[in-house]
């Protein structure tokens, strides 16, 4: 097991014992890809998705939100392409009749293939030591760059037959390369067929009236068919956002990595509507704005990355994708997408209905380009999570493990810990806890010694611990101790409030962009 | 038309007008039952939300929040009883091939009774004048007992067909009482049949494997499977609670009253889970405390009511709903429910788990009895916008149309108003909102005369229009104007923040419970 896959399932474990994420209806032994959030997981999935809209409305007073529901008309989704063209290409196995997607068949056997490459980059560091220069080895070792030369000719030969839909290609690819069944070694295939990833369900209950629905697979489509009552009634002139945040639902074959990939998740975007032939300008302003709410959060710069695209989706004149270092390598978690009038002039020929901006100052109509940011929320949330779960080596030779959450996210911002159960202190404990709740989040621990206390709390998240002991019966004062440096200092408790929300007010985080 | 149609009707088409509701889908002739929350509305009902979360979240140190999926085991419906009786009986018209719900054809006909009973009290109102005692006529005069004893025949004899499952007998009361079709007077109907509300669709791709799902029909079950995750670990002791807020699907056949039933909707429910045998006084305890919830947002005493079910569901020991006064009469806003240990020991049943609570005091185990508060989100929406829609008339004799929201709750806070659109005030409006907008959600406004202006913002329910004139730029202060009072004071730049937030912090309107 290598080190990333060891500390990804350290980050699933310590999800689902402190509360922050369990296996959905797990009482039923689960439900494939889908996940709840628990009593912690809750509150930072709440967090995150305030942050964003404080940071992407409430700051802007030419964005505004809205909530447009799940069940949208069917017609929305034809006119989307997401009816034809919102397809994964499958296989099935004959004789385990197992089902996959044809595209990551291929890519795992790729995969394997840069496997041999980093073994002989292994093997070659060992024997060169210092005198070794990985770019120079790479380019020249006649067996690496032949591995490289496949990889090159077997995605292409993929992307070509996936795009002018040549399914039968990609059968014989997969036959050429001789990819077998994963789980049980057979190369008995069927062919690759097209399988298209919305969820369908009927509204209304007579047979022949009932009307075919789909789950929304994104939230974007309910900005678009809403863009001109928005701003209408809302009497905004562009450039102007509309922005939401809520469920999506993708009937994934292949839902791996815990909350990375799930059927249900949530995604929280902003569509940005503005004047044809200025896309490239806002397309900069929304890279450089975006990446700024990410770094704001201080989860380290070095582990993000913009990742542009060269083959650019059929709606978009450019796109660029937020890269987060997770635990199992850099992967997309935000994308911002100039995605022109495409939307727009599909609905308008779908409805029949113009959805066009009246510029009173130049005294002309037309359909708005739209650059779109884009971030799952369920992503957002394990880019914070696991990088926040560190093991601490500390000074007497023990560890510790902390989760290292930026406080403005912290689901519990302060526990209030009465040193012993007896003498008062409790008494004073709670009262701190009933005064420091109408602002925040606080939690009581009263059980177990200080120490082991204070371990729980730092598993858990928590940036304060405010514990109170026999002085404070004296003089009103009380120790507060810091997550991630474990420093301890002396405080009053009338003074508690505005320290803790110095720390934790989203105001002060937000001020950092 | 009734006073209470047209009222309804205004607060329909304000909604749309002031970007609070719009239909779903409007583009595409919309969806039936199916809603968009627009850029007012999205802001209403997460300030809604909010007000909830905290009051019954935050501040309760023994409740915490999850938030499950809408997709769970499809085990978890036959255990909650869903999938075997969460119908609606309906019939079709063989000739106009429409589908209703059967027992609503038959209430919508002693409606029709009570409106003849309505003519007669009328009548013998004007024929009496002052000398007119309503109660006494209604218990004595034999036309309107004869109709009172019909209703009252009619209703028992259908209840008890429902609850035994005799169908055909529901159908012959519809022939007895020559039901016909409302759109076309036919009488020709089919056999009553059960209908299931709940929506269903399929996860996975692969036709054998393919399992059968449905969209949770309430959040509550949500919560119930993941009771001992949670109870472990955040180790909860009892009582303690979990709740929720999220979206629920039903498949309604009559669904109307604009947002009051919806196929979409969103629940905020909070299951309490305690001793068996303390269920009596905890059911007193949540009764009080959510009614002290609603009546802290002052929208009138005299709207609210309880009504204690006699007829309870058959997982229920004791029920109450708080009703509240709609445009069309009062109706349930939120159930509080003695749910018993009904589901977790179904629960128990179809999973093989234990699903009980380990009482370290006293040494031993038991499962938990459950009580359970739950209110539907977009009811409360409606009952807060209907309620705060008022047309005045005003000394001068005009009216104007305001929008009395709980200022808590108003999706614009303030409105920033440059007088006039010259010599430095935009400027100076324009710095006065970027400094709120970190603290409150604020708007800005230049065009139209000044008066226009605040119209428009008592329609859109702000509760502050803040009025910079020239006075402004020689001594730092502005007019504030009271939406609900329309009284206007001079105040200090710098003291607008104290001013608004002491008007709207969530924290001063929950200290009023």
């Amino acid at each position: 097991m290598t080190n990333q896959d060891d500390q990804f399932k350290k980050v699933v474990s310590h999800a689902k014992e402190y509360g922050y994420v369990f296996q959905s209806s797990e009482i039923y032994d689960g439900l494939s890809a889908v996940y709840d959030y628990a009593q912690n997981g809750a509150e930072l999935k709440k967090n995150i998705r305030d942050y964003w809209w404080k940071a992407v409305v409430q700051m802007h007073d030419n964005i505004v939100g809205i909530d447009s529901s799940i069940f949208m008309h069917p017609t929305t989704w034809k006119a989307s392409g997401h009816v034809d063209a919102f397809n994964d290409p499958l296989i099935d196995n004959k004789d385990s009749k197992k089902r996959y997607r044809a595209d990551v068949l291929i890519e795992d056997y790729c995969a394997k293939i840069e496997g041999k490459i980093d073994k002989e980059v292994d093997k070659a560091a060992k024997r060169f030591g210092d005198a070794f220069n990985k770019e120079e080895f790479i380019s020249t070792n006649p067996r690496v760059v032949g591995y490289y030369d496949k990889i090159k000719t077997i995605l292409s030969r993929m992307a070509k037959s996936l795009e002018s839909e040549d399914l039968a290609d990609v059968k014989a690819l997969i036959e050429e390369l001789e990819i077998a069944d994963p789980l049980t070694g057979s190369r008995n295939w069927t062919e690759v067929k097209q399988f298209n990833l919305m969820f369908g369900t009927k509204l209304g209950a007579s047979a022949e009236s009932a009307m075919d629905l789909y789950l929304r697979p994104e939230t974007a489509q309910g900005i678009f068919v809403n863009f001109l009552n928005v701003q209408k009634t809302g009497r905004m002139k562009i450039p102007f956002g509309i922005a939401q945040t809520g469920k999506a639902f993708r009937n994934e074959i292949v839902a791996r990595q815990f909350i990375f990939r799930m059927r249900e998740f949530e995604q929280m975007e902003m569509q940005f509507f503005i004047k044809p032939g200025t896309q490239k300008e806002w397309f900069e302003h929304w890279k450089e704005t975006r990446m700024k709410w990410h770094l704001s959060l201080g989860m380290g710069d070095e582990n993000y990355r913009f990742h542009d695209h060269e083959k650019l989706a059929h709606y978009a004149d450019a796109a660029t994708d937020i890269e987060f270092k997770f635990p199992f390598g850099f992967k997309e978690l935000e994308g911002i997408h100039s995605r022109t009038d495409f939307d727009l002039k599909q609905h308008e020929e779908f409805s029949g209905k113009k959805l066009q901006y009246f510029d009173h100052e130049t005294n002309e109509s037309y359909t708005p380009y739209v650059l779109e940011t884009s971030i799952g929320l369920d992503r957002m949330f394990l880019a914070v999570f696991s990088n926040a779960l560190v093991e601490e080596e500390l000074d007497n030779n023990t560890t510790r493990t902390v989760l290292k959450l930026p406080a403005v996210l912290a689901p519990v911002k302060a526990a209030i810990l009465p040193l012993v159960k007896k003498d008062g202190l409790p008494e004073i404990a709670r009262q701190i806890m009933d005064d420091l709740k109408w602002d925040f989040n606080v939690a009581y621990d009263e059980k177990d010694a200080v120490g082991r206390r204070y371990r729980r709390q730092d598993a858990n998240g928590t940036p304060f611990c405010i514990t109170v002991d026999h002085d404070t019966l004296e003089d009103q004062t009380v120790t507060i101790r810091h997550r991630d440096t474990m420093e301890q200092t002396r405080v009053k408790i009338e003074d508690l409030r505005d320290l803790i929300k110095k720390e934790v007010d989203m105001k002060s985080w937000l001020k950092k962009i």
